[in-house]
């Protein structure tokens, strides 16, 4: 924990800006009866419910469940169907007893919904339990408003969906989803920072975020994959070769939307130490395959094979670094040096009868691992466009979250294949929004919409940062001045 | 409502009084296997959990179950299979989600218990959660020490549990259980102000009490069974037709123990008010059967048919109504006038055959009928003895309730059969002493003991007021100098 680090992250916490909407009933709760509050959009804050009696005195205590949802589906889960790996307390679901009425119920805990649903579970049949009212302080650290953009209604449906879901994950830090996990992960970071530059522009959050994961780098200088901050701020003991990599992408990113040289020298040797650190995955310039340090992530296809698209995000970060060493003048000799062997080891995964790049023993075919070669080489757009048009017919293993299909996409604007990266965005991007979204997921297989990496739905995030990309790409590929970037 | 009255009332709200209990522990939680704190001891107060992590930073919330139980069979109840008439709302058990740790947990409302079981229902498995304290700040309007009396260590016993039972029921009223109903009831008010003239002597506390009954009589002047005073005062539409009467018996003890003809003449017009409204359910003097005003409790014994006990109560009542306008010298003319009458009446129940009184059209035998009869008239003692006598042949319809065992005991004493009434009291109260009680409960019969007039036991009050007069009995009737009281 290095203090000075985090004492620069603390002076940059935002005050969060709360936003109160009102809703009026006079609504009788009936037993086994859920009424349902329909907040029209997503909110993340805190709920408080005017609640009333009539008839006889409340001569026994109320007993209610209020479930919070962020989507429509999660109202139809039964929390005690749910049975899966991560834990069932991610259930936004509250049993709450009150021993009088009337009463302001103010709940402590800060939910993410856009439905509430009441239940009353027990009360005496003496008296009549009414909802009177509904109150939302909604908080953010975001106050910023930006018009939305695209060419058609589905463009700019998509884009409001995109910001509201920055927005509603801009809170102390840049979480990766209000409902679930509510924390600073750094794969989410590196998304959330980008879009934020073409949207909210809140540099200092990003900076803060940038520091925070500094803070906490463990002992030899690995930056984890999360960052806790309540009730104090420790970083996590899980590890993740791609994130603690894309530190370095997401410090040149900042760099690069800021020219803020003081934080690149202050940060540096932390994105440095992430490239070093790396080495030690390395045989020969080829990163191991299931043994790198910690998990590389890439996406929540659980079949996917890491080690190609893990060689991608390290060629990636190796090129952010060289970047940001030659913004401030350093020497980049060794760098250099050390990208022209992993390149040159990176054919090792390329497969000629194929045309594509495969992954593991087994030479697995999949999209991340050639998006991830895409992104980490420079080859010509005409060689990307062959390793796309190749995959085409070869059934790849699938991308299943809105983070990798947003890496996806950036590899085929870099092949030159704007058009597609833009059908890909409106079809995959527009499915959620026809899907009903108010803010985008943490995971959507348009081909199978039950699919959950956790064993059940009910703990699903249905705003999640990583998705927020479109209003990123349409602000800096697809709309006006900017396509031709 | 009668402000002025309420006003008074309002002076007389008493302090509460804070003990503070501490655990200390290292207690690792697992899920699904529940810990039970014990106290030791019967409580009423609220709880403080201090919880801390070992591991990995607390990665998901925490949902605990909490759940206080009076009495260790609450402990074995599964709150989901009970389906009684009464609300389930009055299980004292919470759901509770934390979202950090180390925490303390306060817990808002107040609980009456001496188990804690405390059971992590979800955690994800990155950390061990560990109860590290519990901390109870115990409430009680009573702060007097009493000495236990009893010829031997089962009396002594018997008045320790009763003391308690009726510490704890004493809050900002004397409560009818900590648990359940939490509130005030003049059934109940009116052996707990017995007991306490002989105990803790809080004499202003019972005045309270009547003011509190008296300002809320409704518009025909007639008191409610019960008095809720949260969130504000309110008298309940609940009449009972023997508890509204004894509204004269308790206000005529009250006199007996303080003097306090200030009181007396304040509250009379309420309790005259008390009997005036009863003739309304006499037809020749004769209680109406099963159409008295309200509802004539007596006893939680379903099968009881109410009619000459409530004949016997009305008498009682009325006595007591005679000897407090006698202490102020009002006229009694018309009151023994009515009480000639009504206890020529009461002839009618008498069965001469079975030298017994006798209830209802069906002319049930039972011993709350009885018990009513000789508590209301003046028989000769030997009267009443040939009456118990012959009941003991005749499988009289039972008593359930401790409240309704009180009466039988006076029943007894005021036949002369002092060693039956402290031998019943022995076996009965001491029944529940060797049950493991802490406190008395609201309900207990020792030839059934899963009996429970609400459909279920995970709702019955094992701290209930009524039970509490063994202190009151012991010291009035069966020790030292006031045997021959």
């Amino acid at each position: 924990m290095n203090k000075r680090l985090l004492n620069i992250a603390k002076q940059l916490k935002p005050e969060l800006i709360h936003t109160y909407l009102n809703k009026d009933f006079s609504i009788e709760l009936n037993n086994n009866q859920p009424f349902v509050i329909d907040f029209s959009s997503h909110y993340t804050g805190f709920l408080s419910l005017d609640l009333d009696f009539e008839g006889s005195p409340v001569d026994a205590p109320i007993l209610l469940k209020i479930k919070f949802c962020e989507h429509k589906d999660e109202l139809k889960e039964n929390s005690e169907e749910y049975h899966g790996w991560i834990s069932k307390s991610w259930i936004q679901e509250e049993l709450i007893h009150l021993d009088t009425l009337p009463t302001l119920l103010k709940l402590k805990r800060r939910y993410a919904f856009r439905y509430v649903k009441i239940e009353l579970i027990a009360s005496s049949n003496k008296y009549k339990v009414i909802l009177k009212g509904a109150h939302v302080d909604a908080v953010s650290s975001n106050s910023v408003k930006v018009n939305y953009v695209g060419n058609n209604s589905l463009e700019k449906n998509i884009d409001k969906v995109a910001l509201l879901t920055l927005h509603e994950c801009m809170q102390y830090e840049f979480e990766d989803g209000p409902k679930r996990d509510r924390r600073l992960w750094l794969g989410d970071l590196r998304l959330q920072a980008l879009t934020n530059y073409y949207t909210y522009k809140n540099y200092d959050l990003v900076r803060r975020c940038l520091y925070l994961f500094a803070g906490v780098a463990d002992k030899d200088g690995r930056v984890p994959a999360c960052v806790f901050t309540s009730p104090k701020v420790v970083g996590d003991d899980t590890f993740m070769f791609d994130y603690s990599l894309l530190y370095v992408s997401t410090l040149n990113d900042y760099y690069k939307h800021t020219n803020d040289l003081k934080t690149v020298i202050d940060l540096l040797p932390t994105a440095t130490r992430q490239i070093e650190l790396a080495q030690n995955s390395f045989t020969n310039d080829i990163v191991n395959d299931s043994d790198v340090l910690g998990w590389c992530f890439l996406d929540w296809n659980l079949r996917l094979n890491k080690q190609c698209g893990a060689q991608g995000v390290y060629l990636l970060a190796l090129k952010g670094l060289i970047e940001l060493y030659e913004a401030i003048g350093k020497d980049t000799k060794q760098l250099i040096e050390d990208q022209k062997r992993k390149l040159e080891a990176s054919k090792d995964f390329y497969d000629e009868t194929l045309g594509i790049y495969v992954s593991g023993k087994d030479r697995q075919i999949s999209l991340a691992s050639n998006v991830w070669m895409i992104l980490g080489n420079d080859f010509p757009k005409e060689k990307n466009q062959q390793i796309i048009n190749n995959l085409k017919s070869l059934s790849p293993e699938e991308i299943v979250t809105p983070y990798m299909y947003h890496y996806y996409i950036e590899a085929l604007i870099k092949s030159g294949l704007l058009e597609d990266a833009r059908l890909t965005m409106n079809e995959y991007w527009g499915a959620m929004v026809n899907d009903g979204a108010d803010t985008f997921y943490e995971l959507f297989n348009p081909k199978n919409k039950d699919e959950s990496p956790y064993g059940g739905k009910a703990v699903l995030s249905y705003c999640h940062a990583w998705s927020c990309t479109p209003s990123y790409l349409l602000r800096k590929y697809f709309i006006g001045d900017h396509k031709n970037d």
